[in-house]
Formats: structure tokens, C-alpha cells, sequence
């Protein structure tokens, strides 16, 4: 009666779901194709559902279950949880009883040796099982209700599957609960089956083998054509070997066809048993057609939303699939970028130099390629119709952006030659002991770039110029485009048998999951919105990234300005580009000017050129009418606007920018050497300047030839970035046979620290090793 | 009588818990000292029990919640909840009613407008509450249960406090309640207080407000003499102006006398309403001598353990105490220290020169009193004898370390005249415009340091050196030294007024919460071992960490080396200072070497000195008895002991390196050149070097003078880290109201990127600015 009113509650909730795609009866193919996933087994090992210390339930985690279940229950899919954890609850009750029938006595001397020792009573496993199975129902059914979900129970055993007519009754049962949109929980029906081996984990009770719920969970998966299984227990995935051993890694995607690669662990508990028991499960599963995801559903860090994140195809955990993919994975490709880099970066800088002169030649030679591909791409864009035309103008190529593309590459060619193992210091540590500090590449980088195809040849050029591999992630719009400016740039790489020094991948891959690469990417340069560089920032915990977020830029009017030069100097920095970081954000002007001439000219200048005002509080509190106050004085407008303040002298307005500045560019405008020279000095940005446009701030007005970008970081790189600002360095001692003790106290040698001249060898070119 | 049972059962737990200082009546002068918190208040606001779409709770939050109770009760403490959320929960019963009572058009009809409609019908709160308030408690059970911990449902209402009877009839069931170590769980009587008035926030109901449950907490903290009131809602802490306003600062740790510097907010839900009231409720119960904390329950990150976090003394939320410590909090510090950092900066390298040569006379003449404070420690340490006699050692200053230590201040002195300020490029963009790269400081620097008290002055010296602002924390052991050396400096620094510039950190600082002070600090730096230098790099989330973790350094001997070489070398490498970061962790022999006297004279050698051999797998393979495998070519002993292995080339040897190495220093032994040269150019290591021993890897050994680390870090610096990688760079551009435009297509100038000698300019001098 409860059941049907609530199937009626229910039934609302199904009217409105979304519509899901239903699988064709094969597996997906890749992760991305995971979110179409309307039939969903969720299955919780013993290691999600009890506590580390076995004596109870992770509540935590459960109710965390509950909650992305239930809401993937609400957007319409079907969901069913296969569970432990009924040994445990049970385990939990029946100690108690146990502890409340012994004598005071009894229970205090148990107690002397802590709490643990109470499960010292061998309780057996089936018992358990049927003391917590209606416990442990009663505790998902009211975290479920939290939800407005309602949950049936159903107790199978393996062998139920083998009888047919049992299997068919198991199916139309949970076919009606999910059509009632009822959560199934299913678990094995543990008083019934024969008794398990005893397993060494779980201290003090032989529980239920794992190995039961795996294979219980892929036949029920495959029976009722789920399209997706989700196996959470304590650990992350499948590894190529044993976790634990060198280079053991984390697979991402597993074929059938790939099982001969992994070597089980023989000892460790994830290893033959736990581990092998899993993937034949998932295989089996597999080949029935349900995709199938193992992961770890204890993980602090991810106990929120491991579930949900697999929904949406994040790379949690191992995603089993039978279509092995065209090309390598992401991780292969950084590997093979990192090798070709090593060559590339010991390669004679002619040879990078040729290289990046023959993609220069190739972007003219095939620009009838590149513009057909090209346009491919604005074709697609303009018919999806959601890309604005400022977008569209940006993802344009034509023969003059390739033929001037071409003329900056060659500039980076004639700039290369003097960069890698460029030395910078050499010093005579002792007699015959000789150290150098010498420039190398960093090692892998990767950049990530927004719609602009003529990004690609670009970053190229500048990563072949400093020896260094690169991954470039581009923007899907682009796809066509930068697919063809990659095939020339291997094209290029290849005359020197480079070729996979540079990698383009995957539009599929996301953002975030590159993020997490550490070990494997050196340096992230993001290149685009500041929305983008601040996503980046958050992802990349362990990875450095090269780059600024905001760029609010001040322009200090000093009482000792020029007014021809102070209405030159603001309109460029505003109007010239306003969307661009160096333009000006605050405009500071010194209280002397507030009611001159130059005042009002300015206000006249910026009115003509539409420019809307907001006025700073100091500012506002001196007009009788003033313009709208500013929210913020810390904000970037990025548009035809601009917060105008009052400061009382070059100290306030320097402490103006210390405090509401991001350190980029800032400008004083002033007659005065002195008090210029005090800004230039005292003010702590990236570029400070005197009596100039702060749209100076760039790599190619500054000299540096192209651009990385702009980095408001105060270590490695500050400012316009180069190709110096990829390149890191290395110390080089050749000896002959000195040891360190020679230098001790009662050594025989002394330090001489004498600095030689630099002069530059001419680099050595590779040759075949010993 | 079940109460009886499970009473008795809680009174073993009694028994075994831990013993806990019972506060003297006065509340806790700091956060260190929450730890002794006996009897700890917990309140839940509505935000923390109940969902974001408010139509049920927070399932996830009230377990965790749960679980740190359950344990904090367990540890001896005892615990009360007070709660919200019957509302919440009652309301979610109730609409399922109404939902239910409706026709199935009328549900079909609603339901099109979504879910969230179905909350249309305006519920009266103390309806909710009546309904709620049963399925709450049974819920709390529910899970305090899984920790074998009893609860009990307490009902007040704000009026039970004013009548001294029902006051003392509540503190007596309360106190019987807690000896039976039963966890009182505490709610509004809802259902009899006057209707509230409407809250806007929540839709669709009224509910009680927030503020009765603030003061019911803070009357039962103090009725009850707690030690400690957590109040858990969804804002951080106390700001000292509106959240979201330019500087709005989370107060660490409030005093009453502070409250006139607080800015409440008029219009936000968090200001006036909410916050002002819950300040309120805390001041009352500090009064009363209760500690308050005021955290957010909600946030995902800390979800998992903000009780248990603040009960353990670390900075979360905001801490009310009535003592105020004596000197600034750790965020004050940093500002001074950046505000005075900036005027070091801007000195005369002279007079930087100048206060670093004061120190070193300070650390000679005031020898007694540096040597008298470090007795106090090395007494102090000695009686607690948990010190080994090698920290003991690293803890104790002489009169000949001092000496040495002045000695070195002074040639830092020397090297500081050529670092800030210094010209790296100059360039003529166009005819008047003219831009310059210089050095400049890094900003604050946060050095940890452990036992070794001659940290403090080295690192003080190359921070003033370089210009930088410095936070320095110290180990406990050496406190009182410390103290007295961090004196020294400051009296130094100010010579030129720039005493702040350099801060000691107290003791009682948790390096965690350092390194959570992003924007505020720029670079950490620790010195210590590798355990601490991972434990920071995990904590700085967000600030670059200069130094390395691991120091796993080859030597490889080729088949052309010559014997003498090798055998000094080797033996250095490894048994100079087996604990260094540089000593040699893994020998690779070529393989044509194996059964050569070359060979045996090694092993030979390796045996004198006692050095413990481990053969890697290849070794191990040729060998019929052969020392132990290692488990893993990652290894760094940092001891008396090597891995040894086998490679058929020096190209295999550098994968071997590349794959197993930490890019620290990794050494060639042979006579053949072009090998050397090429091992030189490919290896990809921080420091390579030919016929020398890896403990040259060190700065005072190649020159750069005092050394603040070495950096294995990709970026920024690598290698012996001296000066320089405490500066960055900024540029300098000088116009004559140059603007972007005129050098444009159409502009009537063009670049001229001509590189200009660099020639060193005097640095100004500060003078007092316009």
C-alpha cells in the first residue's frame, strides 16, 4: 500500500526526466559517452559501506552514495545498488548483545584492552548477515527518503541466475521496480548461501568473500542490459602492476585485448585475489554489453561525487572498454613527447631552427589545405550559430595571417640560435675543475589555447626553439584547422626525426583531468580569457602555470604632468584595445589637477571616446554630481569603462596600486624626473613605466620577438615571456677524480671560485651513444 | 531500561577514556589549548542540517558530523549537540502528505512546473517542526549508533532559562545524561515558542530564525560550564567588514575589545542579521567562560573534519578569546613585514651591505647572551631526552660556530652589493623610449627551519641580502636561541629603519596554516629534512615551495674509467656524509667491468667503509649469491648503504636515470671525453657532472656563496639555490608620452628593438616621497 502510494509520487518524477539516449546493447566506447548512461548499477564493496575499523558503518560515505544516486535517480536514469555491509551492521549488533549479556566485571576487564578487543568473540559471518540485513535496509531507506526516493529490497544468490525461471521472476521484479522508478538494493542472501572461506582481513568474523558481490553485480548488470557499472571499493583502478612497485600506474582505459599487459600482484590484498576476481567481472559484464567503471568509493577526496563524476566521464578510476581507440592515450602521447623532446632539445640549434623554417614554408606551400580545413571549421561554427562573430573572427584564417604567421616563425628560428645551452656562468671551482651553468629546456609543456588556430604554429615554433616537447590542447571550434597545422608540424619535426616532440590532443580530453598529470607535465601556459587562466589555476595544484589572471593597470596622473602627454598616454591605454589585459583599468590623478584644465580635457577625451566612468569614493565625495561609485576598486572592466580616484601624492598612489593592484602594468605620467623615478622604483609590478602607454606590456613591443604570454608571477618569469621564460638551466662540473673531502679542513686543495669568461661553444651535435 | 543497558556499556568506555585537564572556569587564551576541551557544545545551524534546495537534510554533513562526535566522545570528552533541522526534515514529511493527498492530475499538473513546486503550499514552521522532530531523532540515533553511542532528545525553549527551576532541572538531567556518557542532542521546543517572524530566505515556509538557536547555544554552554561552544553555519567565521567588500578579512581570533573595529554588513544575509547576533551569543557565553569557534559547516573541503580540526587547535573559522597575546597574529606579521620589506628594498645595497655586517658584529659581541639562551634550550631539551644526540648537536652554538657564522654574514655582504637593482637587459624600443629589465626582490619569503638555530641569522643575512621581507619559523627546541638571534636582527635591521622587515614566527603557528596564507606570502623555503619538505610542498597548495623532497644521486662508472678515479669518487659520493641529499644512492656499473679487478677494488672498498650493498634485479641475475634485491631502484638510503646495479651502455644508464633518478646530481666516471660530453649534455639533471664527486652539489662549493637550498623544480631556480634565486625581475619602461598607436599600420613610428650596453647605474636612495 506504502509502495503504491508512493509509486504514484514516483510516477511524476518519471513524467519529467530527462530523456536519455538507451544504449544500442553495445558497451560505450569512451568515457565522454558515459553521461548517456540511463541504466546504472552502482555496486559498493565492504570497503565503501563499513568503517576502517570494521565495527560499523561508514555513515559518511553511504549518505554521500545516497545523495548522487538519488539525483541521478532524479534526472531520469535507472538506478540499482549492489551492497555489502549487511556483515558488518550485523556484526555491530550482535557485539553489542554479546557485551550487554557478559557480567560488569567481564565487560570492564575486556575494556582495559581498548574497544577492539571486544570483537574478540568469533562471530560467524551468515549470522551477521541476517542480525544487520534489515538494519542496514532501514538505513538507506531513510537516507533515501531524504530524497523523495523509494528504495526495495531484493536478496538474490548467484545460483539464482543459473535457474532460468528464478532469473526471469529476479528480472520482471526489478523491471516493474524501476519502472516504478524504485531504487532496487540488492544483496546477496547471505544466511542461505554455503559458508566462505575465511578471509584475513576482517579481524574476529569470516565474512562473505568479495569475489560473491563482483560477479553477483555483472550478471545483474548484464541481465537487466544495464549500460553501466560503477564498482566502487578501496582502490582507484586497475594498475599495470602491483600498485606499490616502481612505475606502477594507474590504467585509464582497459581493453580486453590488453589483459596479457598487467602483471596481478601475488601478495598484496588488491592484487590476484581481490583484483583479478574484479576484471573478470567487468570483462564478463563487458562482453554482456554494460560498460563498466572500477574505482575507489573511499577516497577522501573524491568520496563527494566519485559516482557522479564518472557519469560525467571525468577520468576517475579504470573505464573498461572493447573499442580500443585510434590514436594513443594522453599519457602515452606525453610519454613520446617527453622522449622526441629529449632529442629535439640535443638536437644542433640549426637543426630547430631548420625546423621551424620548414613549418614556415609549409604554412604558405599547403595554405590551400589549411584554409579548406579552415573553413571546414566556420562552416560547422556558423551553422551551430553559437559562436559570437568577434569568436568566429578570431577562429578565421587567410593567406595574409599565414604569410605573416610564417614571417614571425622565421624570427623565432633567427632567436632560437642563441637559447638552449646557452652558458651563463663559468666558474674554476679548483685546478682541473671546471663548473658551468648552462640553459636547457624546461621539459614538457602544455598549452592550452581558446579558438585561435594560428595559436598552434606559434607555441610550436617557440617549444621547438627551447627544446622543449609540448602537448597543445585547442578549442573543439578549431578542430579541423588545428588538426592540419599538426600534421605540418610533425611534417617539419620529422626532418630531423622529432617528429612526436609535439602532440595535439584530444578536443575530448578534459581540461581538469589534464591538470592532474603532475610528474608528467612541467609547465601549464594557458592562452586565453582570464576565466580560462583562473580555471587552470584552481585545477593545477602541482603543476606550475605560467601566466595572469587579471590585469588591472593604473595610469597615475601627477601634479607635474603634461597635458599633451597625459591625453595621449590615457586614451591609448583605454581605447587603443580595451578588451586587452595592459589596457588601463583605474585612472589615479593627483588632487592638484582636480579642478584645472587638464582635469576637464581628460573628462572631455574620455566622454568622446565614450568611455562610461565610475567614480572611486575619494573621487565621488568631491563632485556635487557624481558618476555611478564603484562596486569594487579592484575590478577589471575589460570594456570601453574605466573608476577614476583622487590621491593626495605619488607615495598614496603607489599605495593605491600595492593595495588594489594585480601587480601587472602600471604608468605614472609626470614631468618630474624625481618622482618619476621614485615610482619606477618603490612600485612593485611586472612593468612599470614613465610617461608611456601601459599598452606597451607585450613580448613583441618589448623585443623579446613572440610572446608566451604575460606573467604576473613573481618567480621563474615576470612580465612579457619569451622564449627565455621556457628555458630553465643546469650546472655542469667536470673534474677530474676531485672529491669533496679534498676541500675538508685537512684536504689537500682549496677553493679558487674564480669567475672565466663566458664564451659560447658552438653545441655539440648528437652522435650515436657508446 | 534500554537506556540502563546501553548506560552501562558507555560506562566501560568511561572508564578507558583518556584523561582531559578540566578548564579552570576562564575561557582558553589560544587555540593550542582547545585540545584540553572536557565538555565541548556543538551547534548546527539550519545551513549545515538541512539541504541547498531545502526540502530535506544534509545527509553527507550529519554523518560527518556525527562521526567526529562519536569520536571526540570516545577520546573522554563530553559532547552536546544542539540542532536544528526538524523544520527542514518535517516539512519534507509534510509536503510528501500533501503531495499524496492531492489527485494524480493535480500531482501530473504541478509536477510540469517542476519539483521544486510541489513546496508551493505555505507549511507552517511549527507544524514542520511537531512532524520533523521525531524522524530527526530517530535519524541521529540511527547513526550515533554505528559508533556505539547513545543519545538523548532534549527540548528547551530561551524562556526555560529565566525560571531557576526548570534551569536546574535542565542542567541535572543534562549532567546525569553526560556521566552516563550519553550525548544530549538539543532542539527548540518549536512547537510552543511564539510564531517567528517570516524569514525570506527559506521559500515557502517559515521558519524559526537562526537566532534563537545562537543564544539557546550559548545559554547551555554556559549553564552547562563548557569548555568550548563550536557554532557550525554556512559563512566562515567573522569577517572584519561585509564578506565580498575589497579586504574583507576573516578574523582569526576576536577579542571583546576588538568588536568597535568590525563593519557589519546592512543588506547581506551573512551581515547584520546573522552574524551580529551570533557575535553576540559568542561574547555572552565568553563570558561566562566558555571558548567559542565559529566555522562553516558546509563547505566541502573542511566537511570532513572542522570539529575535530577545531578541537585540535588549528586556524579554522573564527576563535573568540579574552586574552589577547602579547605580540601581532601571524597575518599581521606578514604585512609588517611587507610594508618594511619594501623600504629594504628600496635602500642603498650599501646600507643593506651595512645592517647585514651590524648583525655579524651583534652575533660576535653579544656571544654570552646568544650562548646563555641556547644553554636554556639544550638544558630543556636534555631533560625532556627525547632529542637524539645528533639533533642535540645540529640544536648547539659555540663560540667558534658563531665565529664562522659572522664570517659567512660578511661575504653575504659582500655578494648583496651586485643583486637588487641590477641591469639584465637594456633596450631601445623607439628614439626617447627606452626599457630596462632589472632585479628586484621576490617579496615574503616563509623559511621553516628545524632544530639548527644558525638558520635564522644565514637566511635573515640573504633575505636582507636580496631585499626580501622574511617570515622565519623555528623549531621548538631552539625557542629561547631563537628569540635572542631574531633580537640581534632586528636591532641590526634597524640601523636603517627597517626592523619589521624581518619576523620570527611563533612556535605555536602550525606550519599547515602558514602555508595557507596565499597572497600573502610569495616563495616558501624549507629547510630540514625531506619529510618536511614534502609535508609543505603537500600543505602549499598555492605558493611556489623552493627546495626538493628527494635526493636520489648516481654515480655511473663507464667501461673507460680509470680505477683511481673511480674508487675516490665512489667512496666520497657516498661515505663523506651518507646523509646528505647529495651522497650517491644507486652505483651503475657497465657491464664489461663486472668481473674485472676494477670491480672488485669497489666492492672491496664498499666493504671497509661498511657500506651495505643491495644488488638491483640485472646485478642480482649474474651474481650466484647475491646481497638482498633491492624493492625498489627509488631508494634514497640516506645512510651507509647503495644499491647496485648493471647497465650494458652509457645511454642505458641515463634512461636508467631518467626513469629512477629525482634529477638531483647524477655523475660520469670515465677518461673517454666524447662520452663524458655527451652523458653531460643528455642527462637530465639538476647538476651532471664528470669525474667529480656528487657532493659538489652544494652552494658554498661552487661559489654562489651561502646557500638557501637546492631546487630540483623545473622552473625558476635549479640546483644550489644562492642570491639570485631570491630575485625576480621587473621592467622599466621610459617614455616621452609614447602610445601603442603610433607604432600601429597607420602610426608614424616603428620599432627600433635596439640592445643597448648594459651599463650598472648607482641605485638611488630613498628620500621622502612628494
Amino acid at each position: 500500500m506504502l509502495l503504491q502510494r508512493l509509486s504514484l509520487c514516483r510516477l511524476v518524477t518519471c513524467i519529467l526526466s530527462v530523456s536519455l539516449a538507451r544504449a544500442n546493447g553495445n558497451s560505450f566506447a569512451h568515457r565522454g559517452e558515459l553521461r548517456q548512461a540511463k541504466r546504472i548499477v552502482v555496486k559498493l564493496g565492504s570497503a565503501v559501506v563499513t568503517r576502517g575499523d570494521e565495527c560499523g558503518l561508514a555513515l559518511g560515505r553511504l549518505a554521500s552514495v545516497v545523495e548522487q544516486v538519488a539525483m541521478l535517480q532524479n534526472q531520469g536514469r535507472e538506478m540499482m545498488i549492489v551492497t555489502s555491509g549487511a556483515v558488518a551492521f550485523g556484526k555491530q549488533r550482535l557485539r553489542h548483545e554479546i557485551l550487554l549479556s557478559q557480567s560488569v566485571r567481564q565487560a570492564l576487564h575486556s575494556g582495559q584492552n581498548q574497544l577492539k578487543d571486544m570483537s574478540a568473540p568469533v562471530l560467524e559471518a551468515r549470522a551477521c548477515a541476517a542480525a544487520g540485513q534489515s538494519g542496514l535496509m532501514a538505513l538507506y531507506e531513510a537516507m533515501f527518503t531524504q530524497y523523495s526516493t523509494c528504495t526495495a529490497q531484493v536478496l538474490v544468490t548467484n545460483l539464482d541466475f543459473h535457474d532460468d525461471q528464478k532469473r526471469q521472476n529476479l528480472n520482471s521484479t526489478l523491471q516493474e521496480l524501476l519502472r516504478m522508478n524504485i531504487v532496487p538494493i540488492i544483496n546477496t542472501n547471505d544466511a542461505v548461501v554455503p559458508p566462505p572461506e575465511p578471509n584475513s582481513d576482517l579481524q574476529g568474523v569470516n565474512v562473505i568473500s568479495i569475489k560473491d558481490n563482483d560477479s553477483l553485480a555483472a550478471r545483474l548488470a548484464v541481465e537487466m542490459k544495464a549500460d553501466l557499472l560503477i564498482a566502487l571499493s578501496d582502490v582507484e583502478g586497475l594498475y599495470d602492476s602491483p600498485p606499490g612497485s616502481d612505475d606502477a600506474k594507474l590504467i585509464d582505459i582497459f581493453y580486453p585485448g590488453d589483459q596479457q599487459s598487467i602483471t596481478y600482484g601475488t601478495k598484496s590484498r588488491v592484487g590476484l585475489g581481490g583484483m583479478e576476481a574484479k576484471v573478470k567481472a567487468a570483462l564478463w559484464a563487458l562482453q554482456g554489453g554494460t560498460s563498466v567503471v572500477i574505482a575507489n568509493g573511499t577516497h577522501p577526496k573524491v568520496t563527494g561525487h566519485v559516482i557522479t563524476d564518472i557519469v560525467e566521464g571525468k577520468k576517475v578510476g579504470t573505464f573498461f572498454s572493447e573499442v580500443k581507440p585510434a590514436g594513443p592515450t594522453v599519457e602515452q602521447q606525453t610519454e613520446m613527447a617527453r622522449d622526441s623532446g629529449r632529442t629535439l632539445a640535443a638536437l644542433h640549434p640549426d637543426q630547430r631552427g631548420a625546423i621551424i623554417c620548414h613549418l614556415a614554408d609549409l604554412l604558405v606551400e599547403k595554405k590551400q589545405e589549411i584554409l579548406a580545413a579552415n573553413k571546414t571549421d566556420m562552416d560547422l561554427a556558423a551553422n551551430a550559430g553559437q559562436l559570437s562573430s568577434a569568436l568566429l573572427n578570431r577562429l578565421s584564417l587567410s593567406p595574409a595571417k599565414l604569410n605573416s604567421l610564417a614571417i614571425g616563425l622565421r624570427q623565432i628560428a633567427v632567436a632560437s640560435q642563441d637559447s638552449v645551452g646557452r652558458v651563463l656562468r663559468r666558474t674554476r671551482v679548483a685546478h682541473n675543475l671546471e663548473l658551468e651553468q648552462i640553459t636547457v629546456p624546461i621539459g614538457v609543456l602544455l598549452v592550452i589555447f581558446e579558438a585561435r588556430p594560428d595559436c598552434l604554429p606559434q607555441v610550436s615554433a617557440l617549444a621547438i626553439a627551447s627544446g622543449n616537447a609540448l602537448l597543445a590542447k585547442g578549442g573543439k571550434e578549431a578542430a579541423n584547422t588545428n588538426r592540419v597545422l599538426h600534421e605540418l608540424t610533425q611534417e617539419a619535426l620529422d626532418i630531423h626525426g622529432v617528429k612526436e616532440a609535439v602532440q595535439l590532443v584530444s578536443t575530448r580530453e578534459e581540461v581538469e583531468d589534464l591538470c592532474r598529470l603532475d610528474k608528467m607535465i612541467d609547465l601549464i601556459i594557458p592562452r586565453g580569457s582570464s576565466e580560462l587562466v583562473r580555471n587552470i589555476q584552481r585545477a593545477a595544484k602541482s603543476i606550475p602555470v605560467l601566466g595572469h589572471s587579471e590585469g588591472i593597470c593604473h595610469i597615475y596622473v601627477d601634479s607635474e604632468a603634461a597635458i599633451d602627454k597625459v591625453i595621449k598616454i590615457v586614451r591609448d591605454s583605454k581605447c587603443d584595445y580595451p578588451a586587452a589585459c595592459n589596457a588601463m583599468e583605474t585612472l589615479l590623478v593627483h588632487r592638484d589637477i582636480l579642478r584645472t584644465t587638464l582635469f576637464d580635457q581628460i573628462i572631455d577625451m574620455l566622454r568622446t571616446e565614450r568611455v562610461k566612468i565610475h567614480a572611486g569614493p575619494r573621487f565621488a565625495s568631491y563632485l556635487t554630481f557624481s558618476p555611478s561609485e564603484v562596486k569594487s576598486l579592484r575590478t577589471e572592466y575589460g570594456d570601453l569603462e574605466c573608476c577614476i580616484e583622487v590621491v593626495d601624492s605619488m607615495q598614496e598612489a603607489i599605495d593605491h596600486i600595492h593595495r588594489y593592484g594585480s601587480s601587472h602594468t602600471d604608468v605614472i605620467v609626470t614631468e618630474n624626473e624625481d618622482t618619476a623615478e621614485q615610482f619606477l622604483q618603490q612600485l612593485d609590478s611586472a612593468c612599470v613605466f614613465w610617461n608611456a602607454s601601459s599598452r606597451f606590456a607585450d613580448g613583441y613591443r618589448f623585443g623579446l620577438g613572440a610572446e608566451v604570454g604575460i606573467s604576473t608571477a613573481r618567480i621563474h618569469a615576470r612580465g612579457p615571456v619569451g622564449l627565455e621564460g621556457l628555458l630553465t638551466t643546469k650546472w655542469v662540473l667536470r673534474g677530474d677524480g676531485h672529491t669533496a673531502a679534498d676541500f675538508s679542513e685537512h684536504g689537500t686543495l682549496k677553493y679558487l671560485h674564480e669567475n672565466l669568461p663566458v664564451t659560447q661553444p658552438q653545441p655539440r651535435q648528437m652522435t650515436s651513444s657508446n
